[in-house]
């Protein structure tokens, strides 16, 4: 489409800096013809303490109507644990169904890994996001006393499991390698776990020109570590793509490159776009942030929109600017930003 | 005590080879006057394979009466996923309430690492063994159908959580760093997040000198590959431990050295000691596993039982020809077992 209407969310600590970048390498890649329109939303921390509120029905409405929603980050140790993740990513990633929670590795030439060899790492997480030990399903009886029961619920359901794993086996069968590896602990969580596995068989048969295996979670870390390489498109619960998505982005170049799609592919709701790091409050406010991770989610953002030359030129705008970096000295927040963006223009 | 009376399970796979010389070393470095009695079952997919059972209750009833177990490896392609997971490992790990899953990483000299710069690594994970989403609890319905829905119940209680939170003070306490990290996903399983996270918090009081942090379970996998030296001791959730057990075996030398116990602290049952690896029935047979991981298994066993210079001496033997080994062509499974019992008799 000729226009892109956008919400933004800043959110808190380094958010604010990465997104002023991220947006920045938006506009400059934007052929003249398409029209951007943003809207920020003041979502995140300082809300919280200012009204208690983290994301009402109106907020919802309001952001309905976006064609996408950026987000830098949220979260501040002055908010107890959960309330923003319960009360506002995962509640806007259950509202607008993201069941697609599209996480790429990609080690890009020049880039630091802690693993030794420099290993080929090209692999993308397909994350479930609406199902698995997220649905805020369990509770807690006789709270505080030694009598104390808390339960946690994974609930799978065959529709769920279904659209993600077709989702997954398309980008697989897209990529040159056409390889889809089921991360799963079905030998433990049978119940799931059998799920899992007879949704992926049966999808699997509709894929012949797919090349298919599975791995038990604890081994995908190992052979992260080990053998990055061997993995092309991975499928996950949503407990399970959390965890081996941080380890991937350590192994990839780290959380400073990380970017993230949490997608509803319907097109019923905006789909939200962000880095998979936190707000890093240790950080905030002094330039430090690198909007790298920032910039590869807008590219994200932008191939899902079906602007795919445009999400091209991001990226080897990134990989670029990062293949130069280590013979440069440090740069600012904003320097990264600039650099990219007159990448993109050029 | 002055004897020891073992039951040993070999197992499938590797598992027969690895014990044999398990049992080797285990017999070089008892004092002549430590008598040892071992029994050998015969568990596993043969037996399931041929009876279509796997541990039954007289099973339970005669392993029972050992002081502790052996294990190698259980685990066939051909026996369907979770069969003998749940009925056989999962069950003897619950009937004999093994609830403390310990799980020592150290990088020794001389050994590979995937991680560049050779890091210094030395921690334990205390892993708890008979809660969390190991229960079994959940279940299936509609299977098969397009409205399957699958569920997978997480049950964690006061009791089980403080107990092992305890366990893993107490050995923070008895090492030189005395650090303890929880390890959880509080922020998004927040009634067993709130559960473990207040038992810690309030056991913590009782150990002043003992420095406590707490990280989420993906921040965890980075820190393992980017700063593995900032653990000490770690204690967290089955399924969690579970994970990243798996990945600290991978950075600190691989699963082919990485033991494990099955604890019952109050020795009401028998604790079970066996290498983190599986039955590995690519090279079962062929000499070529490495016994290492047991020989060390059996060292956790000698200190459970009390034996400490015994499990020392051992663990010496096994820095010893790690840093022999680049030296030395390579060397059968029965090789490696002569050469360390040789080193621990001597
Ligand atoms: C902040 C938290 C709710 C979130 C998650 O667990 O999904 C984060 O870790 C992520 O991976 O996006
Ligand atoms: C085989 C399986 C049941 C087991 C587990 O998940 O605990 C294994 O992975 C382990 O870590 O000992």
């Amino acid at each position: 489409s000729r226009s892109i209407n956008l919400a933004v969310i800043p959110g808190d600590g380094i958010g604010q800096e990465v997104v002023t970048e991220g947006l920045k390498v938006l506009s400059a890649v934007l052929p003249q013809d398409v029209k951007l329109e943003t809207e920020e939303y003041d979502f995140g921390a300082r809300r919280y303490h200012a009204t208690g509120e983290t994301l009402t029905d109106a907020d919802l409405d309001a952001l309905k109507r976006h064609d996408a929603i950026l987000l830098g980050a949220i979260g501040d140790p002055g908010v107890p644990s959960g309330v923003l993740e319960r009360g506002f990513l995962l509640k806007l990633r259950f509202a607008f169904d993201h069941h697609v929670n599209l996480r790429p590795s990609k080690l890009l030439p020049g880039v630091a890994t802690p693993l030794a060899g420099q290993p080929e790492i090209d692999f993308v997480v397909v994350r479930e996001g609406t199902e698995g030990p997220y649905t805020g399903n369990g509770g807690t009886i006789r709270k505080g006393t030694p009598h104390e029961v808390a339960t946690e619920v994974s609930v799978n359901t065959a529709f769920g499991v279904e659209r993600v794993v077709r989702d997954a086996f398309a980008r697989a069968q897209a990529r040159p390698r056409k390889k889809l590896t089921l991360v799963h602990k079905n030998n433990v969580l049978t119940f799931a776990g059998h799920l899992w596995t007879n949704v992926f068989t049966k999808v699997a048969a509709e894929y012949p020109d797919v090349t298919t295996d599975y791995i038990h979670v604890d081994a995908a870390t190992i052979y992260l570590v080990t053998d990055p390489g061997r993995f092309d498109v991975i499928v996950t619960d949503n407990l399970f793509g959390d965890i081996i998505t941080d380890l991937a982005a350590a192994v990839s170049g780290g959380i400073g490159v990380a970017a993230s799609g949490n997608i509803n592919p319907s097109r019923e709701y905006p789909s939200m776009f962000e880095p998979v790091h936190g707000s890093a409050p240790d950080i905030a406010g002094q330039g430090k942030a690198d909007p790298t991770a920032t910039v590869l989610s807008v590219a994200l953002l932008l191939r899902h929109l079906g602007h795919d030359a445009e999400a091209a030129r991001i990226e080897d705008a990134v990989s670029a600017d990062l293949a130069e970096r280590g013979a440069l000295p440090a740069r600012s927040t904003s320097q990264i930003g600039d650099a990219l963006a007159a990448r993109v223009a050029g």
